[in-house]
């Protein structure tokens, strides 16, 4: 093979097409199904590789109150949903990051990342670390944190680092992600606005989420697809009240610049390409992980140094 | 006293005029130091009780070339330029990070901060710990690195912490001061552009820049000011090569809004006005720290994974 022939074959295993899906939900699971899987099918045939879902994408987000009910919605891995996608895979050849309330056992339920690969098997799995609790996000009432630590999943395009929703804050985590090898990361994700905060502090909050997840990008070198849940999800608890789920969805280069950007309030399929070759020529020009302070890093381990 | 009284007085211990300083520097020392001197009476004038200067504002960026007899650029602290700045804050009754080229001992040499107190005293230094080095940024051969750690300043204000120009790239280092109790973060940085470069590029380097130095401040819920050089500074060994430093210094707020913004090629004196209390409230509304999984972060100690 001739040089300008290998330098282009590894150009094309080097770039890669991706789509992430930003989509409402209502207490209708099958529709919710149906409708991630009409817009997975367009993502395949716009060339998509690499398709993220959404974070409980299944189901309407139900952690806005506590309710013992809810926990009927979890199912176990391998199950109904990871049986779908898996087909989906196969199918169509490309890998699915889907996201599962999961039942592992009686009392102990996850939210659990699923990575599907082109062959349909899955290529592994991820149960969210950092679980949050605040008013109307009573996720620490249904999940248990998880335990499958922050490791990277291995599959035909690549390996891929999955952060989900509150995860996305800590900038422990990707960087944990990235020295265990990832070359992407994928944040799944359900977050929206309280009706009582002011238009200034409702935009101060999407700001901060773009950014908190675009230093991941940057501070690792590695391309980062975010797929946000839009539409109003009604509170059980509280008349006339609810989450209006921000959308905004977006995929960002290595070096946190803009590929693609969802609006706020419409259903979206999103494409961006990412290039691994360009990820190295950035850790390059700007070697931080060659300049760790890993001598000095300690007390990261801590919850409070004073 | 009544509660609304005392709540007043807290407040206004909780509010805290700061300020930064963005200038260009030339061979000449005295000049550079004059130009600071005459800006920091203007900061206190204006009301800062915290004045920031930029990296090394004492000299021109002597890390472009590796040559011996910059080391005579360096001196001890407390030192001549401690002296004056120390003098200064006395006089003002204000708060000064300076920057310094340190000469610790013959062969060990570091670029710190020195923090001066509003009664002159010397209230703490920081070495910087991470070093960098690429084409024209010959810092491996100039600083040893700092063996301070990532420690917090106690000053009659609050407690500061520093990062210093590359260390500004990690996020641990921004945690772990956080974590030691910082309630403000500051940057004295030299930064610029390679005239290679397209603009497409120096548009990134910037917004990268500025998007990871606003990630330390939601991740932790701090304040953040940014001081940067300005004006270009001629390759010693390259004709009609250098730097062209590229200001936008920046001051931003514990959810990484912007509070105030410096053009990329003027001197500027620039002030903003922070608030203790608010980061608290910022920190009840989103709880990162709350829910840092230490049990989890052990690898962050190792250089890679794989």
């Amino acid at each position: 093979m001739h040089d300008n022939a290998i330098s282009k074959r590894i150009d094309r295993m080097s770039n890669i097409k991706v789509a992430l899906i930003q989509q409402s939900c209502q207490s209708n699971v099958a529709q919710n199904l149906h409708k991630s899987i009409a817009m997975i099918h367009q993502a395949a045939s716009d060339g998509a590789q690499l398709v993220v879902l959404q974070e409980l994408h299944r189901t309407y987000y139900f952690c806005q109150s506590e309710n013992q009910k809810c926990f009927d919605l979890a199912e176990p891995i391998p199950g109904p949903t990871t049986h779908v996608f898996s087909s989906l895979a196969a199918e169509l050849n490309i890998v699915i990051v889907a996201s599962i309330f999961e039942r592992r056992t009686a009392g102990i339920y996850h939210n659990t990342a699923v990575v599907l690969d082109t062959d349909g098997s899955i290529a592994g799995i991820y149960r969210k670390m950092h679980i949050p609790d605040d008013p109307d996000y009573y996720e620490k009432y249904y999940f248990t944190p998880g335990d499958t630590g922050f490791k990277p999943v291995q599959t035909s395009l690549g390996k891929i680092g999955i952060l989900i929703c509150w995860d996305q804050w800590f900038p422990e985590a990707a960087r944990l992600l990235a020295l265990a090898g990832a070359q992407i990361l994928v944040c799944p994700t359900a977050i929206g606005w309280d009706g009582d905060d002011s238009v200034d502090e409702q935009q101060r909050q999407l700001f901060a989420w773009q950014t908190m997840q675009r230093s991941h990008a940057i501070a690792n070198a590695i391309p980062l697809i975010s797929a946000n849940r839009t539409g109003f999800e009604k509170n059980p608890n509280k008349e006339d009240r609810g989450i209006l789920f921000w959308g905004h969805s977006f995929i960002v280069g290595e070096q946190g610049e803009t590929l693609a950007q969802a609006s706020q309030d419409e259903e979206e399929l999103l494409t961006g390409n990412v290039n691994f070759k360009r990820c190295e020529q950035v850790r390059q020009q700007w070697p931080f992980l060659r300049d760790r302070r890993i001598d000095a890093y300690k007390e990261l381990e801590k919850r409070y140094c004073e």
